[in-house]
């Protein structure tokens, strides 16, 4: 590559991407670790887009109507920092940039939504940022339709590594994007041929261009380091309406640096002679973590370049109805409508007295259908599981290229792509996103499940056939692991409700949340509503709680879950006709009841009596409610799986695999 | 579709597949659940395949050199059965079919592997079965190179469906089997146009043609329903010798029924009227489960077709070297070489003498360093971080187009796609498989993780940086909830070996498995040899064990797990200090300390002595240890994680969540 001319060719952009090339050669030579190679050779790209097309306020980070950048290739995290210094951002200083990795910085490793406000997404497992990205992008559609184009009317853009595009997800990513012609989305692909192994060639020959283009998506082929070509690209994917665009940049990774174009330039250049040798190259004279001021001061230009449109935005925001304006600010701060309490409790209340028979999958159908009139930024959707996951209400209307107003989404059999999506429909703000498959197949959404934990959004997960009650598909259909996956990752709620009551309550909570995803673990059988006495007080909101007490001395307590609350009832029944007194301890959320003080975790569970445990999964996670919280190994029981599940009818299962009310007696009476 | 037309053009073709058809209605109806739409969709396909190409026979479902089919749509299981039913196969008797989906038959709602030998594996969860073909088409090539065509010469025929496609692990698989040129593996797309949700548009527009082509693909477009197209289209796939081949099939689901074409059609046909109407168009007159003699025998010489092929090839075998007959009949069967516990008996006594300060993933790579020699039968590999998971020994050879003889498999970033692959192939036998990323990144390939568990296979998934002490890259490559997820996966073993002898341990048990998948959770951290006193026997195989016992009365025991015993020994060294006799028990592998009689358990873990658990991961099933096993509430406390990780520096993590020897001395006297 020859350096010289590039700069010579346009010398003032030269020195302002190679502010951004110094920044991130410094700053990882500082941390003595990190990925110096990425952003050296996305700094082209990165300040065509920052300075001449994204619209932002570097003031303002948060303004609704900025357009949204996601660094997919997040290891090049620094590419990232060094634009936000560049540009003025408040949070990200050169303090924070000089303590890139360091224990307290907003500066990690890869970026962090909850370190910065500019930070849309964190990203770092590969593909996540391209498919948050088409949630990102629908988000846009959606509110654009409903608000107009005065209130929401940004752009998404992406840029995204060979990586990215190695994983599975990101097909998922752009066959949704290209589906439904999200042509406000733009992904960069920083095509610069190296991986850490080595070469791309080594293990991938995909022709890309060909890929997208059978996606439906308009594509561009780039040189990568050369700034009319990068500004006349952007400018033709901006006017394309009808598909999201690829712009495939050809760039060298590393550029300029001895490792340039190696996979050795993938990772932390650290060699102080080999930097100081890239810096001559590029001409940049400035001490470590000094950028000349001309330059810093043309980038802060660039930062508040976006000011006047935020301006004239918060002005057009002014002059629209107070209904609307109150309305947008809500579903932006995330907050439930008053009328979802309501709704919710005259929910419960009628059924509580009617007390179906219903499926918690179809209970929780039947409380969207009383959710989603009264909170427009619900959008649903299933992978292709629509009529099992019931997850579709009467008044959302379909998202499609001609209703962009519609809330539901069909995602295709594209679990992980839908999760991803969600997030990022949760991270743009103003919509509240939930979307359903059958639970086993949390596996396939994991990545994706745990993103929604780490960066603190209150996407839900509706998981339904939770259990072997799914019946005659098997055990490759069949959860055993799963509540016991979703309970061990931090910051997740799992609800497994136990009627329809319960799921109510479970959805009142889940949709209220701000900062933790919620997943709903609900039956494909029918159950019984258990909670016949109404009570306006939400009694999931604490966890667990006493669903029927002991009648005389208290024996035995019974902990259970979901479907299997109704097996604990039966049993206690048989248990009390024999003079045994016994309590029911319904537990619809594990994390919630570990929140309440020890009062309350007391008095839902003292100790004495003997505990049985009931689930139908496997026992992983259940001795800190059998043998913690006052209990004792020799007082404790529990009835469930102990390994996979068959295919066979659901009773029969019940049956053969010994959960039943019968289990539950004799294993308490066992313990007696 | 004009039905009388194709059974006019072809007429034994058309009865043949008509009796797939006829068994599937009648076997969905008899279960009242199942899909009917696919079976009677591909029927055509699969009798061409079957009774023309397909190199098989009947009466020897594990010969080793048969052809392999992959029923990567599983739900539409009934073909399958319909098949090895009709070809005399001697596990899928008519019984079995009239028992589909019930409770002890072979006839499972999905196809799963060890319910009949002739199913080559699992099929349900969607894009498995094309992406475990790749692994079954590269372990042909392997031995194909290894042990000559005379011994290995077979294909591999996969049925996918749309859902397979939309499944981001088939991008993953396409892209690996185009850029290996597995010319021996022929998918086959049953290009039907519906899923569960509706039409395919609905949700997905995909030029499928294009995007194969775009990963070196060879593809033809058919009739799915033309018997002369099916069968050239497959010899011209067979002609192909650089590329995989995919077929792709324009199919009517539920042909001839009044679902046919429609997302009704893809379920459980269950209407009398509308069954018998289906029958009359196809011409078919039997009664239920009645296939006329004529079209069984037809099929059951299809079936022992291949019977003179496998008897060419056994003698073939018998005049092979005896030690080449031998080494491949040794690793079809799984069997480990005699060598290998000499090999890592001498390992583990060098290097308890030697004592290095290496991390667990760099201990693996010594281990593999003198397995690989003497198993010939391992095949390698990594997501691409070889460098960080140490999975690459200098003796193996790169698996690639011009070489494949070598043992060594570059995936590029596809967790998913490796997992499933390497499965793949342990399912074909031969091959004994192995695969490293980073552990935070088993929620990529858990789908495939869990699959390897449930078909019984021992796949071993290396995974390296396996907590906090990854240091600077952040808490989305920081697992702290894997271990638990692995651990509550039934039939799985978790490893997280506390040193370089440990770690040899480990890879001996896992090495030796036949049904068993092991997960090895191993650090980037360097940790110190703690086993300095070499034992001949395998400690790890007992799950846990007293790696230090009490000085005096004992009054603590701790227990820990990998880089976390470290952390126990110097707080045993402070406690002893202090007088207070300490125990340490090293951990290893939960699943084996579980299968050991209760004996040996209370030997480890006695009744008394307060017990602190530490591991730098999430408390989530340690009460099972701390509490249960004669253990106690108020004498229990672990030292670990309670959420996320962040990034710094590793030893800075470890102070700053207190996870330190410190903490566990102030823990365990806290408790006394």
């Amino acid at each position: 590559m020859d350096i010289k001319a590039l700069s010579k060719a346009h010398p003032d952009h030269w020195m302002r991407a190679a502010a951004i090339r110094a920044l991130t050669l410094d700053a990882v030579a500082a941390a003595n670790s990190g990925h110096s190679g990425m952003p050296i050779g996305m700094a082209d790209v990165a300040t065509v887009l920052w300075s001449k097309h994204m619209k932002f306020d570097a003031a303002n980070p948060t303004w609704p109507d900025r357009d949204r950048f996601i660094l997919s290739a997040g290891h090049g995290s620094m590419l990232l920092y060094s634009l936000l210094y560049l540009v003025g951002d408040a949070q990200i200083t050169l303090d924070e940039v000089r303590n890139f990795r360091q224990w307290g910085a907003r500066t990690a490793g890869h970026p962090e939504n909850f370190h910065a406000d500019a930070i849309e997404m964190t990203t770092g497992p590969l593909g996540q940022g391209i498919a948050h990205s088409v949630g990102f992008a629908m988000a846009e559609e959606i509110l654009r339709a409903r608000f107009g184009k005065q209130a929401q009317d940004h752009r998404t853009w992406v840029i995204a590594g060979d990586g990215c595009l190695m994983e599975g997800v990101s097909q998922e990513a752009i066959t949704l994007a290209g589906r439904y012609e999200l042509s406000r989305l733009t992904v960069f692909w920083d095509n610069n041929g190296i991986t850490i192994d080595g070469k791309v060639s080594l293990s991938d020959r995909t022709d890309q261009v060909a890929r997208f283009r059978a996606a439906n998506w308009h594509v561009q082929e780039i040189d990568g380091h050369d700034p009319v070509a990068i500004d006349a690209a952007i400018e033709a994917a901006k006017a394309v309406t009808d598909k999201p665009s690829m712009i495939a940049c050809k760039t060298h990774i590393a550029l300029g640096h001895a490792a340039q174009d190696t996979s050795k330039g993938h990772g932390a250049l650290t060699n102080a002679e080999q930097n100081t040798a890239a810096r001559d190259a590029w001409g940049w004279v400035c001490g470590p973590f000094e950028v000349p001021e001309d330059v810093k001061s043309w980038w802060e230009a660039a930062g508040s370049r976006g000011a006047a449109e935020r301006e004239a935005w918060e002005a057009r925001m002014a002059g629209m109805s107070e209904r609307k304006q109150a309305d947008l600010s809500r579903v932006y701060a995330g907050d439930v409508p008053k009328k979802l309490s309501a709704v919710i409790r005259a929910l419960k209340k009628q059924n509580s007295e009617a007390a179906p028979n219903v499926a918690t999958r179809k209970a929780s159908e039947m409380v969207l259908e009383v959710v989603n009139p009264v909170m427009s930024e619900t959008v649903g959707g299933s992978a292709d599981l629509t009529g099992s996951n019931n997850t579709k209400t009467g008044d959302m209307g379909v998202f499609d290229i001609d209703n962009r107003k519609g809330r539901y989404v069909y995602w295709g059999i594209r679990e992980h792509g839908m999760a991803s999506a969600m997030n990022g429909m949760a991270l743009h703000g103003g919509i509240r996103p939930y979307g359903g498959t059958f639970m086993a197949f949390t596996d396939y959404a994991r990545p994706a499940m745990r993103l929604a934990a780490l960066q603190r959004i209150p996407t839900v997960f509706v998981m339904t056939h939770d259990s072997i009650g799914l019946g005659e598909d098997g055990p490759t259909h069949q959860p055993v692991e799963h509540l016991a996956i979703s309970r061990a990752t931090p910051n997740t709620f799992v609800f497994r409700p136990a009627d329809i009551v319960e799921t109510a309550e479970a959805w009142e909570i889940a949709l209220s949340q701000k900062a933790t995803p919620s997943v709903l673990s609900l039956t494909r059988q029918n159950l019984p509503t258990l909670r016949t006495q109404h009570k306006t007080n939400n009694l999931t909101e604490k966890g667990a709680y006493v669903l029927a007490d002991s009648d005389g001395k208290r024996q035995v307590i019974l902990l259970a879950t979901g479907s299997e609350v109704e097996i604990a009832v039966a049993a206690r029944d048989v248990l009390q006709a024999e003079g045994i007194g016994t309590r029911v301890v319904s537990m619809p959320c594990w994390e919630l009841f570990e929140a309440q003080d020890e009062a309350y975790r007391r008095k839902v569970l003292p100790a004495g009596p003997v505990r049985v445990g009931i689930e139908a999964a496997t026992r992983f996670g259940w001795d800190r409610w059998l043998m913690g919280e006052r209990g004792k190994e020799a007082k404790a029981a529990f009835v469930g799986m102990t390994g996979f599940g068959a295919s066979a009818p659901a009773e029969t299962l019940y049956e053969k695999f010994g959960i039943s009310s019968q289990a539950v007696v004799a294993a308490a009476k066992g313990l007696l």
